[in-house]
C-alpha cells in the first residue's frame, strides 16, 4: 500500500484536523480535581463520538474514577494498540496564562506555529496524532493497514488509580503485538526519540502538626514548636552535599549505564547548557558527579512539589501555625523498589520530628522504572519510518518522566510497549501557556501514518 | 468622688456593653487586606459616633491607609490617652471556626460565658473596656476624674504604616501624661498584669526564584535548582541545634535578666506545663539553657509564620516551582537593632542561595523593644487600683508579643506607656474562633473606672 496519499491527504486536511482538537481542548478535563469530573467524562464521550465516525468500534467504559474509552478496528496486519490519556493537569496559577488556558487557538511565536491550551501538548494533542493517521488511512484507503486497538484513560495526571485493575479485569482485550504510547517528546526539534528507559514515580504527601490550634506568634514564639521549621529541616535532610538523596537504601537497585548507552548517549551531543538556558538556569543542580542527561534519563531524584503552612496571603500575620504540608516525590530506576523507599522515606521523617510533633502520610502512588525491549522487531521499524519522516535519524533514548502504563503491559498484559512522541521541551507542559507546535502536530499525524504502515510490513 | 455608683452603673449595664461590642465585632476591618478597606472606615466611622454619645469631641483623621479616631473630653484631673486599634486580623482558615467569625454571640463554655468573633479579644473588646469606663463615668456623675484623650488606629494588624508619621504631625495633641495602652494580657485567671518589657518585631518576606517558569518534574527533576529546597534549607539553616538564631550579629544587645527581675519572675510560679499543655504540647521548643518564662518575655526569637511554593491543592502535581516565599518574622529584647539585623539576615539569605536562583525581600516593618518607665507614679496608682479589682495583687511582668506604639509614645510624643490588658492566653488572637471571656470584659470595664480615679488623686 503506497503511503504518500495518505501522506498527501494529512497535508490537505490538516485545518480540520487542528479544528478536532481545539474542540477537544475546550473540554477542561482536570481529573485531579473532583469539581471537573463531568468535564472528564464529557471528554471521554468527544473521544467517543470522534472514533466512531472514523469506523471504530467504541465504548466508554466506566471505572470507580473517570471512565476509560477502549475502541477496536479490524485490519490485515499484526494487532496494534495506542494509549493515549485525555485527561489534563490544573491551571493554576491561572494569572500567568496569557490567554483562558481552555479556549485554544493557533499563535504565531518566533519559533513557529504553536496550539495554545492546557493539554495541547500533555496529551490531547500527541492522542490526536494517532486518531488522525487512522482517519486519513481509512479515509483515502478505506481501511487501516493493522488491526488496531484504541486505549484511552483519563486519570493518568491524578495517579491513575483505575488503570491496573481495569488492565487485569480487561487483560485479554488488551493483548495486542506491540502497544504504543504517545506521551513523550522530540529529542531534538529535527530528531525523534524513541523511548527505552523510563523512570518510576513514588509520590508523597507529608503533614506536621504541632500545636492544637495557630498561635500568635508573639505570645507563644519561643517555647512552641513551630511546624514550619519542622518540614523545613526535613525537607533540607532529603539531600547531601553531593545532591545525593539520603533516604537510606534509595540507591539500591540503581544501575550503572552500561558503557554501550553511555556511548550512545554521548553521541548525542545533548546541549545541558541550551536545554537548561531555555528555562532561565545555567548550572545543572544535581549529582555533582553526573552528567545532565544522566540525572535525567538514568538517576533517581526527589524533588519537593509544593509546600504550604501558616498565613501565604497579602500583608503578615505573626500566626505560629499549627500544621505544614508539603508533596514530595521521588523519580526512580533500574529496579529501584518504591514500597521500600516509601517505608525508608517516612521512617526517616518520623526520626527527624522533635516532641510535641506528629505526621501524616498521605500516598499519592508508586511505580517502579520501566526498561523497554528493543529488541522487539517493532522497534526498528518504527525507528525507520521516523526517520524518513524527520529530517534527522530517530535515537533511542532515555527519558525523565514517569509513564507507569509501560510497565503495566508488560506485566498484565504480557505486551511490549514502545513510547513514541513529539513533545518539546518548551511545551509548558504541568506549566501556564501549554502548546504543542504546529510542526509536532502535522509530523505527528505524518509519523503514525508511516508506523502503521511499517509494522504492517 | 466615690467609686462605687460607678462600679455598681457598670455592672448593671453590662448587657447593654456587650450589644455595643457587638455591633463593633460585626464589621470585619481586616486591615491586612485591601478588599475589607471600606470595613476599616466603617468602623472608625462607628467609634467616632459611639465617642460622639459619651460627650467626646471626636473626629476621623485620614491618613494614607486606615483612619485614625481622636477624641478628647475635658476633666480635672492629669491628662491620659488611651490607644487601642480596631483593626483585625484575618480569619482564614475560614473552615475551622464554629461560627461566622463577624457574627459575634455570647457562648457558654466550660470556663465560663465568653464572647466569641474575630477581635472579641484583639483589640475591640479591649479598647471597649476603657469606652465603656468612660461612659459609665460621664452617666453617672456627669464628667471624667480625669481629662482623657482617645486614640485608635485601624493598621496595627498590618504594620502600622500611618502611625509613626502621624504620631509625628499630632504630638502635640497626643501629648498626656500617661498614655495607657490595653493590648495585653492578664497574667494569670485571677491576676492582672502591667507590663514592664515589649519584644520589638522585625518581618520579612523571602521570595526564592529558580526557574523561569514552573517545570516539569520530570522532566527537569535533577538538573534543574528548585527553589523549595532552597528556601527549606535557608530555614532550616536559621536556629543552630541549641534553638539560637545563627544571623551574624543577631544576639548583640540582648541582656541578660537583672537579678531582681529574676527573682520576680521566679515568684509568679508560671505553670510552664499548664501554658503548653493549653494548645497541645509539651515540649519548651525554644533556646536549650532558658527557662519558658524568658523564651517569652526576655529572649528574642525568629519564626516562620508561613510559607508556600508549588502546587498546594487537591490531590497531586508533579511540578517543579520556579517560586517558593516564606513570611519571617524576629521578636526582639533589649537594645537589639532591627534595621542591623535585616541587613545581617538578608546577608546570611543571599549567600546561602545557589547559582542560578535569586531573592527577593519584602519589608513587613521593623520595630526595637520597649522598657517601660515604672518608676512613674501611674504605675503604683494602676497596680493599688488593680489590686483592688482583681482576686491576686497586680503583678509586673514581661510580655512575648510587640506593642511597637507604647516605644512610639516615649521617642516621638515624649509621653511614658502603661499596658495594662485582660486578654487571657487561651482568647484564640490570630487564629479561628478568638474570643474575650465575659469576666475580662466586665472586671476590664470596672478596672479602668477604678484607674481613672486611681490617676486623678
Amino acid at each position: 500500500m503506497p503511503i504518500e496519499p495518505v501522506l498527501n491527504r494529512i497535508d490537505a486536511e490538516l485545518p480540520q484536523s487542528v479544528e478536532r482538537l481545539k474542540a477537544l481542548l475546550r473540554i477542561p478535563s482536570i481529573s485531579t480535581d473532583p469539581a471537573y469530573a463531568a468535564d472528564c467524562d464529557k471528554a471521554a464521550d468527544w473521544l467517543v463520538e470522534d472514533l466512531r465516525t472514523i469506523g471504530f468500534s467504541v465504548e466508554k467504559r466506566a471505572t470507580p474514577g473517570h471512565p476509560m474509552v477502549v475502541a477496536h478496528s479490524d485490519g490485515p496486519g499484526p494487532h496494534v494498540l495506542f494509549y493515549g490519556h485525555y485527561d489534563v493537569q490544573p491551571v493554576d496559577p491561572l494569572e500567568l496564562w496569557d490567554r483562558d488556558p481552555f479556549e485554544p487557538e493557533l499563535e504565531d511565536t518566533p519559533k513557529g506555529r504553536v496550539i495554545r491550551g492546557r493539554g495541547a501538548s500533555d496529551d490531547k494533542g500527541q492522542l490526536m496524532t494517532f486518531v488522525e493517521a487512522c482517519r486519513a488511512w481509512k479515509a483515502e484507503t478505506g481501511a487501516l493497514p493493522a488491526r488496531v486497538t484504541i486505549f484511552f484513560e483519563g486519570e493518568e495526571e491524578s495517579g491513575s488509580p483505575s488503570l491496573v485493575p481495569f488492565m487485569k479485569e480487561n487483560a485479554a482485550e488488551l493483548a495486542s503485538d506491540i502497544a504504543l504510547i504517545c506521551d513523550t517528546g522530540l529529542f531534538g526539534d529535527a530528531t525523534p526519540g524513541i523511548v527505552t528507559m523510563l523512570r518510576g514515580l513514588l509520590g508523597e504527601e507529608i503533614v506536621i502538626t504541632g500545636p492544637s490550634k495557630d498561635l500568635h506568634s508573639g505570645m507563644y514564639g519561643g517555647p512552641a514548636m513551630n511546624p514550619i521549621r519542622v518540614l523545613a529541616k526535613i525537607i533540607a535532610g532529603l539531600h547531601d552535599a553531593q545532591g545525593r538523596v539520603t533516604v537510606p537504601g534509595f540507591y539500591d537497585g540503581v544501575p550503572e549505564l552500561p558503557d554501550a548507552i553511555r556511548a550512545q548517549w554521548e553521541a548525542l551531543n545533548f546541549d545541558a547548557a541550551a536545554f537548561l538556558g531555555e528555562v532561565g538556569l545555567s548550572d545543572p543542580a544535581g549529582e555533582t558527579d553526573r552528567s545532565p542527561l544522566e540525572m535525567i534519563w538514568s538517576r533517581p531524584t526527589c524533588e519537593i512539589n509544593g509546600i504550604k503552612g501558616g498565613y501565604t496571603g497579602e500583608g503578615f500575620k505573626t500566626v505560629l501555625p499549627s500544621t505544614a504540608s508539603a508533596k514530595i516525590s521521588f523519580r526512580l530506576v533500574g529496579t529501584q523498589d518504591p514500597l521500600k523507599i516509601r517505608e525508608s522515606f517516612r521512617a526517616q521523617v518520623r526520626a527527624m520530628l522533635p516532641p510535641d510533633c506528629d505526621v501524616t502520610f498521605h500516598d499519592h502512588g508508586a511505580s517502579a522504572a520501566s526498561q523497554m525491549a528493543i529488541d522487539h522487531p517493532a522497534f526498528e521499524k518504527a525507528r525507520k519510518a521516523l526517520s524518513d519522516e524527520w529530517p534527522n535519524p530517530a535515537a533511542y533514548v532515555g527519558s525523565g518522566g514517569s509513564i507507569p502504563v509501560a510497565g503495566h503491559f508488560k506485566r498484565i498484559v504480557g505486551t511490549d510497549a514502545m513510547l513514541i512522541g513529539f513533545a518539546k521541551d518548551d511545551d509548558a507542559i504541568h506549566s501556564p501557556n501549554e502548546k504543542y507546535d504546529l510542526e509536532s502536530f502535522h509530523k505527528g499525524i505524518r509519523s503514525w501514518a508511516r508506523i502503521l504502515a511499517a509494522l504492517a510490513e
